[in-house]
């Protein structure tokens, strides 16, 4: 392991912006709970879900935040945790993220979470809201509506949530519901309302392609930033038909509309910084796959998703849920994956530091500040 | 290259389970059948075959098995292995891989090749039997079936299979036949019959979508581990029809059934992580690719296929077939590749010494006694 | 960054053939224009195309060949380019690229740029020529043509094409137009005038999927070696029907014919590595992917590409367009690159120096002599 040089130590010291996250839950949680907010699977009887490279990666770097040693047992660290009491453990691990500004999906919450303000006052940052599309069409089909009224219906509740203070951004799991491989023209009103009379009599999950689309095509006339789930996932992904590529078509029906950004695309992350680096709109992130694989391989990761893409279209998200240990090793992955990576071709020559050092401000931060506009007066960057 | 660790010795001396391998011939082989058994594709004229990274692992690793330099010119290699005879390469080859148990697919040989018994012999290990059900299928078919029993045939034939002593596992070469993507279901009784009325009139091999479904979900019935080959193989497979995430629905249906374990999986070892990462019964092992990358390449493929996996969900196979250097090959790779990849992490400390020797040992030869339950007495374990 | 040992010797020092390029351009270009040519996608504005990975491999590698010092800033470079002439500036870098054959693809050229004579002069090389099928077909579309004689006189108008001196081999963009799942079998006569009656009326692109088919086979009987674009390039690309394996089908029927030469791969690299493996005529290069990575990340592509790839099979090509730094900076991603990996594995013993040298002669120039047969009495490899 080489030793850490001045990349390591400024990209150690940024405020990052995590442009994709969720809310650390807000409860006391049993080993069993614990076990389970730490994989995308389950967590299986005789098998712990610290066996895994993430459970390695929480022994390694959260535990010595609650004042264990590196590598601690699985069961002392599940004490340790218990005995600090949530509150303790969120606000150690978010401050230990060291994000300037959070961006939260609040579209998904299965257990109790922090909301945005909560998340921001634990961490000492600034949190702006992600609306998630799908959520407000279930919640316009729950309450019932007529088939030919449910785009209005939804366009105007879509309008108002993100209306809301402090909204920045929408996202759709489109990747989850029917994949990308879908056709990309906006669908005609009377498509959109014999969808909805077919598929909306009894609320439920918008599974329905024409009604996806739809919803894709809202998003683009909502004219916020659009982030996009893909790739990496629960077992509810269809993984081969996550793979951004599928969206081409789209992408070039959408150029010069709103900015798309790609979340996660593991592990295809080349796929998007190919499309990163043909369509001006497009940008992405290797969020999730930063906490999962851990510091150990963040840089391998990351690697692939730099080996083309320009320096000003990618981002930094954790996409933690739940555990507020993935806020910070997400940042941690990212922060030493990204530092090695540059830093070994600032030793090869093969870099300036000046511009290593541009480009770790940028991706890690700057990029989304650029691209969100954040409303936020920032003395971190002052 | 750093000098060997702990994590090294370690696995030096770990006696593995290869949970899927073939025989080794029980012939003389001419230099060129020799050159063809070491290609998945052939011996062309006016290339050799030693000239590919599996060439080169051949004359680096195994040379010096049989008393030559490493790096052994192939022309001084295919003399002195004739002039060893067959039963001395065997011998050599298999003792060297330092497995305690082979499983061996006995459904696949063009070539005169040692039985189970014999293999295990030669290599002073315990051997179990895989069964490939398109083998019973097709014997099924072969020997004549009215298209209504033939459901009812081949279950009890593969049931009678299975009762043979020392089978562990059954296998089936899905990919080759129609690929993943098939409908998830189990076909009913009218669709097998339709199917076999018109596919099975005169035998030959199964390629029936319908029937090879209906295979996998008599997989299912039977109750016994089911090895898919996956990705990487000869020039019947359709490498992208190979792609495990095409079986996604089906491991949806078949969830809290029987294990499913994902054979070789290159290139596609990010998307068989993420489903073994996700289902509770799908398990990865990278075989086939490791003795064709041989120790150069195995712990780039290796840290592939663990990026997110679970560390009870990785297996050891070398999926030789023929000559048995691949077994040995196999063996190497994946102890160096493994002992290379665990070591760098103790060094960063991004894994503790008992944390990376537990892994070894679970992945090595633990991961594999677990599932398949052998019905051994192991001195080697005791 | 390990001392660079014998193999960067050797292959800094070795003539290459680069099997497939394209002209450079013959204008002094406007600083957007530049920016526009350094990137797949386009210049957009407030974001400069130096600032990705290829612009720092420029300022870095190319910046000294104009007497700036490495890393100069892009304002810089622009001023010094300008001040140099196009002339001058392709001078110095087509003979910095060290080639001793280029095989130029005339068949796509929005600007003016070298011809095949040209820019051989201007780098003391040989150069040939490479047909590009699509533009063959649709000049005789242009030209007007009964539908029932499409198909002769695209045969005639093609064998006209690869008759004139200096051409070596035919090119497809088959990826581009309708991707590689097509029907592989040679479509009848019939379906060809078909096809040609509805489509090409008025002329325009070929991307009709029975006469890009038609291409194809035409291809087939012209008996040059084929060219196939695949995997990365501009957005008109849908990568993922670019995948290489998509064309399985259609090699099985072409077996024992012509080879076909798989340009680019990325991000496929291991899909064409596979069917390279398996299939007699198969051979692939990673153009493009290498100057767009830079030596940075040149050797991880090469690694991937050559994981399991027989010696034999991996060429050299830029796929440079435009810009002459193209032309040096695929070349020198591929000698560092190359050397990086074959020096490192000479270093942990896995390969011998005289393979590791041999290996280097042949992917960088005598796979290409083999294939080609190149008319060429060449000082430089006696």
């Amino acid at each position: 392991m080489p030793a850490p040089g001045p990349v390591h130590e400024a990209l150690a010291a940024l405020p990052l912006v995590d442009h994709h996250c969720h809310g650390a839950v807000t409860a006391d949680l049993a080993p069993g709970q614990f076990e389970s907010l730490i994989t995308e699977g389950e967590a299986w009887p005789g098998v712990s879900t610290f066996d895994s490279p993430v459970g390695v990666a929480v022994r390694r770097h959260c535990a010595p935040l609650l004042d264990l040693p590196r590598h601690a047992p699985p069961a002392d660290y599940l004490a340790r945790r218990s005995e600090l009491g949530w509150r303790e453990v969120n606000r150690r691990f978010l401050t230990a993220a060291g994000a300037e500004v959070f961006c939260v999906d609040t579209g998904y919450a299965p257990h109790p979470v922090t909301s945005p303000a909560e998340l921001a006052e634990a961490a000492g940052a600034a949190a702006f809201e992600v609306v998630r599309l799908e959520q407000v069409a279930e919640a316009v089909a729950a309450r019932g509506v007529e088939a030919g009224e449910y785009a209005a219906r939804f366009r105007a509740a879509a309008e108002e949530a993100v209306r809301r203070p402090g909204v920045v951004a929408v996202k759709s799991v489109a990747a989850y519901r029917t994949g990308f491989a879908l056709a990309p023209e906006r669908p005609t009103d009377a498509e959109v309302t014999e969808a909805a009379r077919h598929r909306l009599a009894h609320g439920g999950r918008l599974t329905d392609p024409v009604l996806v689309r739809h919803l894709l095509w809202t998003a683009v006339d909502l004219g916020l930033p659009l982030q996009l789930h893909s790739g990496f996932g629960d077992a509810d992904v269809r993984l081969h038909r996550a793979d951004p590529a599928l969206l081409t078509d789209w992408l070039h029906l959408t150029a010069g509309t709103i900015p798309v950004l790609l979340l996660h695309c593991w592990p295809y992350q080349r796929q998007a910084a190919y499309l990163a680096t043909v369509f001006e709109h497009v940008y992405l992130d290797v969020g999730l796959a930063l906490h999962y694989t851990g510091p150990a391989r963040s840089r391998a990761v990351l690697e692939e998703a730099l080996e083309i893409t320009p320096f000003r279209k990618l981002l930094y998200s954790s996409d933690a849920y739940g555990v507020a240990e993935f806020h910070h090793l997400g940042a941690l992955s990212f922060r030493q994956g990204l530092a090695g990576l540059l830093q070994a071709r600032v030793d090869a020559d093969e870099l300036s530091l000046p511009d290593a050092l541009r480009i770790a401000a940028w991706t890690g931060r700057d990029n989304a500040h650029r691209l969100y506009g954040f409303p936020v007066n920032d003395p971190a960057r002052d």
